[in-house]
């Protein structure tokens, strides 16, 4: 039926559970729009840091989150997490089996489901426009269904504060009627957004005490406040939080699970991650954030890139030989840095641990460290950013090391012409002239835009002498557009993910025209491809990456 | 001597002081660059929203901030709040008047002083190398010569909570010196924003019950609980809450002042702010973004663009019925609006009320709903996403009702040729053929990118026959790959944010082609601007969200 077996170490151990909502509710999010293939990519993201539960989506409300579950049933193989679909309890007057909507959730086939209940006394008159009786029995029956049917069953108790601030005793009844109906844990939601702390913790304790209900917690941040209402959930004794990297989410977004996972690790005893993933926890964030398309927040709780960033000065030797004084964590544990502000990034501490991870000992050269350190800051001083491009970070460090066994081609030139004609079609052709093998050659293509042009024109130039290349497929493109406030004048990134079959790797191109920034990251991607070809390159960023993937356990 | 005498009504009533330290520690942000001017601005704002105290900067350690209280003698006027100026303790071992840095503070002329103070034993020891004796000595003189030059003075206990971990008694000491020596409040500052709510409450409660002082709170957000954590000190009974608007400051920045003010008046019943001021928060807020020159945060707690804005589908109904149902707080008293975002769910309800919001009663017309219903679904289903593009779903909409006065010009064709040549150089130029007003009119113009030139092209053919356009100036362009599992042959979403120095408005292209994606996207962008000038659509969103700028009263 499923696709996972092995229970997360939080479910197995009674611990806290950690249950993302990412891909559901953080989807919601204005200006969110993640494909299935991104939901899939954050889903194995989530499952490498470990969290307990990874809620997908809602199947049969939405088309794509439907085609999440189909797909994640066939290519996810979750380690860690256990996969939940999300939806609502049935309607009025209306059996279980029979609401298409609660077909739609037992078909996503997931080990779980968590349904959303109404619990204020308003809501159920108001939006669902039926009796308290007949909304507690939704709850019991949709609860009764699932577990009949062998699901695990979470209960999201919607809009839980206000409504037991209108009729604490309907509420509490809700909570009740899911936990003897079967359901696992119910969560109190604060659905608006609009609770403080204490009040959190003041209602979490009284729910607890008149049902003995395992209880979970589901804050948004409209007040600030939605790290520390969870965080005093867990105080007041909840046995599961949920949350959205990054704090993604509808209005003012959801708690920060970056920051909730941080907290309960570091401040508050509580490990809920599996051990050694904390420090995963930068690199996580940014992944997410780089496929969901949004601007990492520099100023991020522990993971942002401003998180450990000290304004030089005054301070700085002091800061250098205490460091435990002026930061509230050492940053490594979370997979962070300290940064001072007189320099830019990259160090060389970094750029040696970076060259080991690729295979190359650099600790004996002083002199070539220097020099990659001076490259990698006028590059990433333009708008590069080799933590997302390993493999144009590898080809970088193999020229310096002049260990790259042979250049593949040389660029004369390349053309693209991209035209609309009056009758309204749209053509684009792109040219490029290379020097390969001592051979000049020259040729176009078309594509449906320009750099699927420039692709195919520069893989037919090439495919003769490299039929290799037959091999590749771009999977990925990306763009951003750094420093907005100029318009179409501004600097592109363009991020190109390459599959061979076996692994994949992406290379980074950077420039104020969006066409020679693609050039320099599709150039990357087939010298990279090349060359993995030519040395089997065992150790290289790509394939450690694509191991990761396989097995998180295994570094 | 000082430019201020009416007292803020928080001083006057004995209530919780609001202390604004925006252009002190707010300043340290990264990326923050604050001119005298920019300050002097920012102080207006802040003595129009009815803050208590301004800390302007530390004279003397910095140029520009002995400049702006010597400029602020002059040129501030304020109503409601008291200048501070900050600065340090004297020197260990030297007499405070004699101390160069205590001089510069004193010839601020400000009638409150804010003086910051070691309270760590291991800052004592290691930062300052002195003895805590010393330390003492140093916090007692330099108030005392403050209160004897006929000031009023706060002191800033620096890293009091880890100070107070290492060693409470002297942390404590410290406290109990400052006041004996005659300090109005003493301020206990998280310095490292380490801290979490109860932690912060236990300490508050503690030192109050050993030293009876006045104190207040100064939070950072490292945790992600900067607010929570100062009204859990308020709840803990201090008197004065020291924030940054927006929340900027080093690191991860400083306990958001707009979202603290607004969960104590709204959340705490504890009124803050002069009558009336609360509905300005939206307002200040945003200005002082545009000052500093800090991009807003859609999703910023209470007055985010986002912060009231649903995704419309299943609710949009029922919201409109009843919404405090679906807010935490009515969005007028901050000085925001109620969003509907027209998005994927898209059902009758949300156009009409978008419709509704842009000045359209569409309530009669069933059919021209369901017609634009449709559309936007089939468009969204290509990618469209007109929650982000609010000038691009008028002009849908007006189409619609065949409410265009016009159409200002036709697109024959259009082309872009970008090269690469032998040289290296990359060259973009672009042509476009349109007819406007019955004349054909043929332009080429080059760029530095495939849509810098189109745009140009564009501007330079209907410049002549509508000079208008030269105030036009695109200010951001966003593009975002959807779908990409099929690399370069993906789908592409531009969207363009245009100017014309008074008012913004964002439209949307989507193409296979990112060039095409763009010249959509650009098209809109000068049809709305024309449209705008034409009719000074006064109702339009643009406008409505410039008038809520200017006069949020007046809606």
């Amino acid at each position: 039926m499923t696709s996972q077996s092995a229970p997360s170490p939080a479910t197995a151990t009674g611990g806290l559970q950690i249950y993302d909502t990412t891909l559901r509710d953080g989807a919601q999010g204005e200006g969110m729009a993640l494909s299935v293939a991104d939901k899939l990519a954050i889903a194995r993201h989530l499952d490498d840091l470990g969290v307990g539960f990874i809620e997908g989506g809602w199947p049969g409300a939405l088309p794509k989150d439907t085609e999440f579950f189909r797909r994640a049933r066939d290519e996810l193989r979750l380690r860690n997490a256990v996969l939940v679909a999300f939806g609502a309890t049935r309607k009025p007057e209306v059996r279980a089996e029979r609401d298409p909507q609660v077909r739609a959730l037992l078909d996503a086939e997931t080990p779980a489901v968590c349904l959303v209940a109404k619990s204020h006394v308003r809501h159920v008159h108001e939006a669902l426009r039926t009796t308290l009786a007949e909304n507690l029995a939704m709850i019991r029956d949709t609860v009764e269904f699932f577990r009949a049917e062998g699901r695990r069953v979470f209960l999201d108790a919607e809009h839980f504060f206000d409504g037991y601030a209108a009729d604490a005793d309907y509420a509490v009844e809700c909570v009740r009627t899911a936990v003897e109906a079967g359901a696992e844990v119910v969560v109190l939601c604060d659905t608006n957004g609009g609770m403080l702390p204490w009040r959190i913790a003041d209602v979490v304790h009284d729910v607890a005490e008149r049902t003995g209900a395992p209880l979970g917690i589901h804050c948004h941040d409209d007040t600030g406040c939605a790290v520390a209402n969870t965080l005093a959930a867990v105080q007041a004794g909840v046995r599961q939080v949920q949350g959205v990297v990054n704090g993604y989410g509808e209005r003012c977004g959801n708690a920060n699970l970056i920051t909730v996972v941080a907290n309960l690790e570091l401040k508050m005893a509580t490990p809920v991650l599996p051990a050694g993933r904390l420090a995963e926890l930068g690199r996580i964030s940014h992944a997410v954030a780089e496929i969901a398309n949004q601007p990492p927040r520099a100023n991020q709780p522990y993971v942002g890139l401003s998180a450990f960033a000290h304004k030089a000065g005054l301070h700085a030797s002091a800061i250098k030989v205490s460091p435990d004084l002026y930061q509230h964590i050492d940053p490594a544990l979370v997979g962070n840095d300290m940064r001072m502000l007189v320099s830019e990034m990259a160090g060389r501490a970094s750029v040696e641990l970076k060259s080991r991870e690729l295979g190359f000992d650099l600790s004996g050269d002083r002199e070539t460290v220097s020099r990659i350190v001076e490259r990698v800051k006028e590059l990433e001083a333009r708008g590069f950013m080799f933590e997302a491009a390993d493999a144009s970070f590898e080809l970088l460090l193999r020229e310096e090391l002049d260990d790259v066994p042979a250049r593949f081609f040389d660029l004369e030139s390349w053309r693209v012409i991209v035209e609309r004609r009056p009758d309204g079609e749209v053509v684009s052709e792109a040219t490029v002239k290379v020097v390969a093998k001592g051979e000049r050659i020259v040729a176009t293509a078309e594509g449906n835009g320009p750099v699927n042009a420039l692709d195919r024109a520069l893989r037919q130039a090439l495919e003769r002498l490299y039929p290799q290349l037959g091999e590749l497929e771009l999977v990925d493109y990306k763009v951003r557009i750094l420093d907005g406030s100029h318009g179409t004048g501004a600097v592109t990134r363009v991020l190109i993910e390459t599959s061979d079959g076996e692994t994949e790797w992406t290379t980074i191109g950077v420039d104020e025209n969006v066409i020679s920034a693609s050039w320099q990251a599709l150039a990357d991607a087939y010298c990279y491809g090349l060359l993995r070809d030519l040395s089997g390159v065992e150790r290289s960023a790509g394939a450690v990456q694509a191991a990761a993937m396989d097995s998180p356990e295994a570094r």
